[in-house]
C-alpha cells in the first residue's frame, strides 16, 4: 500500500485494461507499432493524456508527447516514458506500464494542486519492440539524433520506414533531437525474476547491460552414421555441445560477480541434420550481456581461448569467433540513482540496485541527458508472452517513486545547474 | 593383382564408367529409382547380361534378373546380386560395383567354358535406396515377401508404388517370393573407413547391424536471455547438449567392445531458436546401430537411465526416451562366412571379418536363403557423395572373391543337401 499518496492505483488498473482492450482480436495482447490497432492505442492515450491536463503533439520522431508547462520553463524539461507498442502476442505491461505510470504522475500533480518549475513531458516513444522495419527504438533514437538514415529506406509490406513515422504523425526529415531535456525516468516490468525471487518492490537500474552477439561454426565431417567408427568422426554436434556447455559455464562464472552478466546459445542450426549422417555443421549464435565492458572482454577473450582448445581437444574444425554486433553497456546517471534510492525510501519500497539485461529507450536517451530507471516485479519474470503479468498496486509504488523523484528533481537540477 | 585369373579389371572399369555416364545431366551420379534415367541404366545393364550370355527378365517384384541356366537346375540357385539405383549425388559405386561383379563373375566362367550345377542368376534389385517413395530395399523386400501391403498406395508425384513397380516392368499383385535360392551374395562398397585404415582388400560381413531410432525430448522453458539470471533458467539447449555428448560416451563404450556398435545424434531441432530467448526445446533423433541385440538392449537401458539422471541434475524435464523404429540385426550364415574367409586366402586377399552398419538387401535376402556379403575398400569410407570412389583393383579381386565362393558353393550347396 502507498501511505498518503495521490497516486491512485484505481487509474493505473483501469487505464492498463483499457488499452489492454485494445488488441489485434483473437491475439492479445498485440499492438505492433505501423499497425491500426497501434494508432487506435495512441488516440485512446491522446485522449487521457488530454484529460490529465496535457497538451500533446507528435514529434518529428514520431513520438507522442504530453506536455505540463513548467513556472520557469527556461529551466527546461523532466522528461518520464516509456512505449505503448507490444511485440506480436506480446504482454500488457511491458512498455505501457511506463507510460500509464507517467500519466499517473501528472494526474497526481494535478489532484495535488502542484506546478513544477521545470516542464514536464510523459513520452509514449514510437517502435521500442523490434517492428515491422526489423529493428527497435524508432523513437527513441529519433530524439537522440541516433536514428540511423539508412533505416528511412527500410521496407515491410510496400511501407517503407519514413513512410510509417509520416503515418504516425512525424517526419523523418526534420531533426528530432531534443537539447531541453534535463532528465529522464523510466518505468518498466523487469522481465525477469530477481524482484519477485527477492521479495522486493523496485529495482534501481545501475546500468543498461551492453549486447554482444557472437557466431560460432563448427566444421566437421559429414560421414554414414552406421558404418563410420566412433572414434573415426568428425562430429560437429559433439564438438558444439562442449562449446555451449563452456558458454553456459563462463556465463555463470562471471555471473558469479558483483556484475550483471548472461550468456546464451540462442540460435543453433546443425547440418545436413539427417538421421543417418553424423552432422557435419553447426552454427550458433551467442548472445551475451555485460553490466561493465571488462566482463564482456573477459569473456570473449576466454571463449576464444575455450574454443580454440576444445576444437584441439576433439580434432573437428571450429571457426574463429565472430563477433556480428557489439553493443556496450550504458551506465545509468549516478545523481538520479540516488534520487530513485531516496524516493524508493520515502515511498516504503523495498529496493534494490540492479542492472538491466534488456534494452530500453532510456539507454538511448543517456546519449543526451541524466536518464535512469527502474523496474517493478513481473510475474514470474515472464514477458513478451501472453502471460506476462505486473500487479497494479506494484506499478502504483514505482509510480509513486517516479513522483517523488520528479519533485526531489524539479529542485535538485536547479541546485546543480 | 589377381593371379591366373579371368576376372578383368578392364571390362570391371568400363561398365562402371558406361553406368557412370547415365546420370542427371549436372548432377553427379543420380539415378535414382523410378526416374527415366533409372530405366536407361537398365536398359544398358540389360544389354550388358544379355551379352554375357545370360536370359534376363524383371520379376514381379520389380527386380533385373540375369539368369545363366545349371546342368542341373533342379539343385536350385546361386543368386549374386546388389542394386544399380543410386541417393540423389550419389556415388558411382554404391551397389552398381555389386551388380558389375556378379556381371564379371558370369563372364569370367563363360570364358572358362565353366557351366555351374546350380542355377546362377545376377539381380539389381529395384530401389535399394530410399527412393521417392520415401522407404528402401523394395525390390528385395519384395522378392523375400517381406514388403508391406501398404507400401503400395504410398504416393510420390501423383504415381503410387504400384504403379511405379509396374512402370519398371514388375506387378505387385503377383506373389515374387522366391523359395529356390540357396545361397545368396552380395560385394558392395564397405561405406566406412575401416578397411582402408586397416590396408586390408575384403571386409567379410558377419551381420547387417539393427538400426533403432530413438526420440528424445527435452522440455525447458523460454525466458528472456538478457535478463533471466543464469541460475535462473530451464535451458533446453545445455541439458541437450549434456544428453548429446551422454550418447556419443555410451557409444563409444559399447564400441570398444567385441561388435560393432554406433550412436549418433543425427537429427538436432531446437526451439525456438531466436537470438535473445532461453532455448525451450529441443529435439533429438538417436541413431543406433548393433551387430548384436545385447548391446542395443544396454543402450536403450543406459540411455534411459542417463537421460534421468540429467534432468534430475540439470532440473530441466527431459521426455522418456521414445523408440521410432527398431530393427533386430541381421547375422550372416556362418557357413557362407567360411567359405569367403577360403575364397578370401584363395584369391590372395587381405581380409578380416566386420559388420556392417548400413543395411543392405542381403538383410532381407537372408530371411529366405542363406546370405552373406563382402566389403570392398572405399576411399576415406565416403559414400553417398559425389566424391565416393573405390578402385577398379580392389572391385576385380572382390568379384574373384564372389568367382571363387560361387564355384566352392556349387559343390558345398550338394554335400550339404
Amino acid at each position: 500500500m502507498i501511505p498518503n499518496s495521490n497516486i491512485r492505483p484505481d487509474r493505473i488498473g483501469a487505464d492498463i485494461d483499457a488499452l489492454a482492450a485494445i488488441t489485434e482480436p483473437g491475439r492479445p495482447w498485440t499492438r505492433r507499432a505501423f499497425t491500426p490497432m497501434f494508432l487506435e492505442g495512441r488516440a485512446w492515450l491522446t485522449d487521457a493524456m488530454q484529460q490529465a491536463g496535457a497538451t500533446t503533439r507528435i514529434d518529428a520522431a514520431g513520438n507522442l508527447v504530453a506536455t505540463i508547462a513548467g513556472t520557469r520553463p527556461e529551466l527546461g524539461t523532466i522528461m518520464l516514458g516509456s512505449h505503448s507498442d507490444t511485440v506480436p502476442d506480446g504482454g500488457r505491461f511491458d512498455g505501457i506500464a511506463g507510460v500509464i505510470a507517467g500519466l499517473e504522475v501528472v494526474r497526481s500533480l494535478r489532484d495535488q494542486g502542484i506546478t513544477l518549475d521545470h516542464t514536464l513531458e510523459v513520452v509514449d516513444f514510437l517502435a521500442e519492440e523490434v517492428s515491422i522495419f526489423g529493428v527497435s527504438c524508432i523513437g527513441s533514437r529519433g530524439i537522440t539524433g541516433t536514428r540511423p538514415l539508412e533505416w528511412l529506406s527500410r521496407e515491410s509490406d510496400g511501407l517503407t520506414l519514413e513512410q510509417g513515422i509520416a503515418q504516425v504523425g512525424g517526419n523523418a526529415a526534420q531533426d528530432a533531437r531534443r537539447d531541453d531535456v534535463k532528465a529522464f525516468l523510466e518505468l518498466h516490468i523487469e522481465q525477469g525474476p530477481v524482484l519477485q525471487d527477492g521479495h522486493l518492490d523496485i529495482g534501481v537500474v545501475t546500468a543498461i547491460a551492453g549486447i554482444t552477439r557472437i557466431e560460432i561454426v563448427v566444421d566437421g565431417r559429414a560421414d554414414h552414421a552406421g558404418t563410420t567408427p566412433m572414434g573415426s568422426r568428425k562430429d560437429a554436434l559433439t564438438t558444439a555441445a562442449w562449446i555451449a556447455l563452456g558458454v553456459e559455464e563462463l556465463g555463470k562464472a562471471l555471473a558469479s560477480g558483483e556484475h550483471h552478466f548472461a550468456a546464451t546459445v540462442g540460435e543453433f542450426d546443425m547440418s545436413p541434420n539427417a538421421a543417418n549422417v553424423v552432422p557435419a555443421r553447426v552454427r550458433m549464435l551467442i548472445d551475451a550481456r555485460a553490466e561493465v565492458r571488462d566482463d564482456m572482454e573477459r569473456f570473449l577473450d576466454e571463449l576464444g581461448k575455450g574454443v580454440a582448445a576444445m576444437a584441439d581437444k576433439t580434432g573437428v574444425t571450429v571457426l574463429a569467433p565472430r563477433i556480428v554486433s557489439d553493443n556496450p553497456p550504458t551506465p545509468c546517471d549516478p545523481d538520479l540513482l540516488d534520487i530513485l534510492d531516496a524516493a524508493c525510501d520515502s515511498a516504503g519500497a523495498q529496493h534494490r540496485r540492479m542492472a538491466s539485461g534488456a534494452g530500453h529507450d532510456t539507454a538511448w536517451m543517456a546519449r543526451i541527458t541524466k536518464a535512469a530507471m527502474i523496474f517493478v516485479p513481473c510475474l514470474n519474470g515472464r514477458s513478451h508472452a501472453p502471460d506476462e503479468y505486473a500487479t497494479t498496486q506494484d506499478i502504483a509504488l514505482g509510480a509513486q517513486v517516479l513522483l517523488d523523484a520528479v519533485l526531489a528533481l524539479d529542485k535538485k537540477l536547479q541546485e546543480t545547474d
